[in-house]
């Protein structure tokens, strides 16, 4: 046992090469070789830092606040003519990784539960009670449950419900029953990052980021991509068109049926440089328009206000039409590894294989003078044949022999070998 | 330099092999390599499309929206007899990428600021008062501050609190308390996502969705797997037993004591083939039911409804009881990448390896030929031994100088070479 | 054709083995394969669970659900001396995979729309109307539209809004003026996971927790890891002091102003265990405190409370200073999977070949005997030179004719192996 392995450590095999002296076999391998090793350089190396351990488990929070004050002056009563500020804007008033700010409402003012009629255009019109559902049921599209009876006077059917029941025909010109200002509100988005592997955390405030900078500064893509206050306008105007100069168009355009924009905020920390060399990077885009589906588009939902009046349980039904914005935060971090190197090399390594793939078998099949090349790289050994077993087992029997001489001698001189090392 | 290159480029090195006449070997050898090459060509490029870049890395925003009306008919004050439209029952009225539903409800109806005495069955239960905690401190299980007197009428402490204090003991025949019609409310679910990488968007309204599509549309995995409007029954059935046909009774059991649902939306966008292509599934799962443990399963909250009365802040508080719908998406995106069809074949050929391994231990270790095979794979070198240095030496420089001259010569005529085939 | 794979089938072609009698090379060479294979063993397939296919695509919903009452009892009546309980603290009351905690308030009492002056520091103080920004103008960091005026006894400008105007400056003994007892409530983690790949549930309440356990128990790191009830004032040490022992200074500091922490539950199934064995591991950080930078420390939003009073809608605004929670899960799922291993195995062995490209390059350029080892490895085949392609072409019939006569006789005797082989 020990021989063996004495014999193993004091013997080295490597294969026997051809070396065949061929222009384009030669220049055909190198030119594979090379392009592999291209490839790893800039692919695997370079573009995706084969060299770095990427650590992909980040937790992140982001936060957000919004300022400004609005106010509406409409004519329309579902409006009206009063001020709202992010108190009164911002539903739910406090959502992890996403913010809602209203642009646009209908508010059905003083509802209470009694008996009133549908509105129109929901399938509830009717001549004759017959025409009405059955008492006790539904009005899918409705917020009623049917009393059967048809009122003539209106033509729909009477149901039990809140009363009055809501009218969200949009008003007529639109745009200016919107909030105002909303475009100028600015939101304070504030990304917390933390990198357990590495145990490094980093902030949207980065280290140059003061409080004067932080209230006067204002994001823009080039003149300054690092602050971290936005304003509503500009994160529209980004997002519809990000090549097109900022403009307010595009907010107001949305501000009238609401819609859903992604925030997402970047994190790629190179831990071989300084931390504060990690900065995050924004960017915007509007989900809510798929191929100009009508359907997708804009984005709104009901919340109750409620109150007491004289002793009833009272609401206003607030319609909110508004802008929701989500954020997808995408954090690695990344640091030099050497085992990760290794692997990348190893595989990398690996694939230099493929050159002589490819060369053997122009080598083999293509070549003008493949059969010469053939003797050369081949060497045949013909089955030991037409020999009965006794001769065979002789056979055996010396080498086994001889090879066990051969083995004691080698493993003879070797210790010799090795015990002139030592002196 | 020069010299070393284009002999270099002019030679190709190739490794000697050594071809063995042997059934059992040469079968050997193929098996392995063709389980191999199945293999690579199966479960590497054809299920899990190795000859694609998969881009996970989307970005996903999924909005709902909720239509329908119930109502309650209930004797049980708690609950009472009233409807109650979305805006009552979705809370908060707005949450992205999860929804939840009242299904059922327990009020304590005008509760206000004051002194009153604990409900039982929360270790407030007294005889004299040093059976209460002292005065300040709060009980743990219930929401009062102990005024640190017993209350010898109803055998339990006092306390500072919104009064009167909840009870929330279940009332009498659950099923018929819970809200009517919940069960065909309808869900929309509308789920946006870009694909950054691909620069490519999709939504739940695919091509052929209109408005009336849309309206009519109930969703069914079979009849209807695109439809993005969903019935709340239908939901609860299949993620409580996807195999069954799809009835209400597993959404009325649930309705009592609420619970938690995921809808899992899976894109799997091949953009090799037309984008209308790429269409999102659906799949649900209930997840409070864990091996059966009563305290896991069910879900409820409680939230308040401040108003004024009488000059005084009073609410009602509401103990919500409903169901969490959770909206995972699961969304990837691939096409042809030339460089991952590469990295994988290059990969799958290095397995390839391990055929020569395996049958090179045959061949040496089990064949009984081996030694006769191993003379012919193996040349032995055996290391340059009792000579003195100076010996060596010598040798050494007869070999430098007869190599430099080789290395010259065929230098030489591989100029001519080169030359020649520029002419 | 079927010659060729007889043929295929029948032979075996192994690279020829130069076999070198040298220590240094040996063991160089068993050294480098030596450390390769521990790296595979250890870091492969041990650390990584490199035999293990992990399911990643877990899904996973967490539900909270806080205990406790809480009171102020302040001199400020902008917090004043009342009875505070969840349903008051918890905003918004349900959140999926999150939670806030109100532990300081701020409430402006009943706000109405109308006109009053501005609060000093806005930037709104004046001597004139001309120091006023023109009507209609917002206030940017204000919550008020320009009246165009100024308030010369106030000496700042006047404006439409919800008055009065909220005074956010903090209390005198700040410390006293939060919320009481909020550091002893406990907040019940309930973590569900599902893994589709494996089709398994887990739930935070594992197997041994039982009704009366989990009213008694309280997570501690080291005691009661598995504990999903959680005192909110251990939650704050742990976070950001996780090697002090648990102290309720930390919450008492952060209580003024608030904070961000992230709950990180991380579950990592081996299901080649019982399922049982599978256990959450929780772990805290704060994330509001990025290098000390005070602007990004601390959380608050503000929220209204609306009601009427003598026919206006009026509402208390309450600046809510508190705890978010946001519960982060990080779930993985693996089994024992063959091709997962085979995979792993392949790629290791791949990288073995990296000892005999070490070894190859010590031979070759470092050995004192290179070129004698040189002259064993090569093989050169010089190029067929200095021949008219009438000869080539002759030489190359013959060497056809042979070449076809080998196939052809050693095809035969393949044929009576065969045979033989069958009989």
């Amino acid at each position: 046992m020990r021989q063996f392995f004495v014999s193993e450590l004091c013997e080295y095999e490597t294969p026997k090469i051809v070396s065949i002296k061929s222009k384009c076999l030669g220049i055909a391998n190198r030119l594979v070789q090379v392009t592999i090793i291209i490839y790893l350089i800039i692919w695997v190396f370079i573009v995706n830092h084969g060299y770095q351990y990427i650590d992909k488990a980040a937790i992140s929070v982001t936060t957000t606040k919004v300022k400004g004050v609005s106010y509406t002056n409409s004519s329309d009563i579902r409006i009206g003519n009063r001020i709202w500020d992010m108190a009164d804007l911002v539903v739910p008033p406090q959502e992890s990784g996403a913010l809602f700010i209203t642009t646009n409402a209908i508010v059905t003012h003083n509802q209470t539960q009694g008996i009133c009629t549908e509105t129109e255009g929901i399938g509830a019109n009717c001549s004759a009670d017959s025409d009405c559902q059955p008492i006790g049921k539904p009005y899918h599209l409705s917020y009623g449950i049917s009393e059967g009876t048809c009122n003539h006077t209106t033509g729909t059917c009477v149901v039990r419900a809140w009363c009055p029941i809501e009218d969200d025909s949009s008003p007529k010109n639109e745009e200016n029953s919107t909030m105002k200002n909303i475009g100028d509100f600015t939101v304070f988005v504030n990304s917390h990052v933390h990198f357990p592997f590495y145990d490094k955390a980093r902030s949207s405030l980065i280290e140059f980021i003061d409080k004067d900078y932080l209230h006067r500064c204002n994001y823009h893509p080039t003149d300054d991509p690092y602050c971290p206050v936005f304003r509503v306008g500009d994160i529209i105007s980004l997002a519809e068109a990000p090549t097109e100069p900022i403009s307010d168009s595009h907010f107001r355009k949305m501000a009238v049926k609401g819609g859903v924009i992604t925030i997402n905020i970047a994190w790629d920390c190179n831990f071989d440089y300084k931390e504060s060399k990690c900065k995050p990077s924004y960017a915007f885009k509007r989900l809510d328009t798929f191929n100009g589906n009508s359907l997708a588009s804009g984005y709104n939902f009901r919340h109750p206000i409620y109150f007491y009046e004289s002793n009833r349980l009272t609401r206003h039904l607030v319609k909110a039409y508004g802008i929701l914005f989500t954020v997808i935060t995408d954090a690695q971090a990344r640091r030099f590894n050497i085992i990760t190197f290794l692997q990348n090399l190893g595989s990398g390594l690996a694939l230099l294989g493929i050159a002589s793939i490819c060369c053997d078998l122009i080598l083999l099949y293509c070549h003008r003078h493949k059969n010469y090349f053939k003797e050369n790289k081949f060497q045949t050994v013909e089955q030991l044949q037409g020999l009965d077993m006794t001769t065979i087992r002789e056979l055996l029997r010396q080498h086994m022999v001889s090879s066990q001489e051969e083995d004691k001698e080698d493993s003879l001189d070797q210790k010799d070998e090795c015990e002139k090392s030592l002196n």
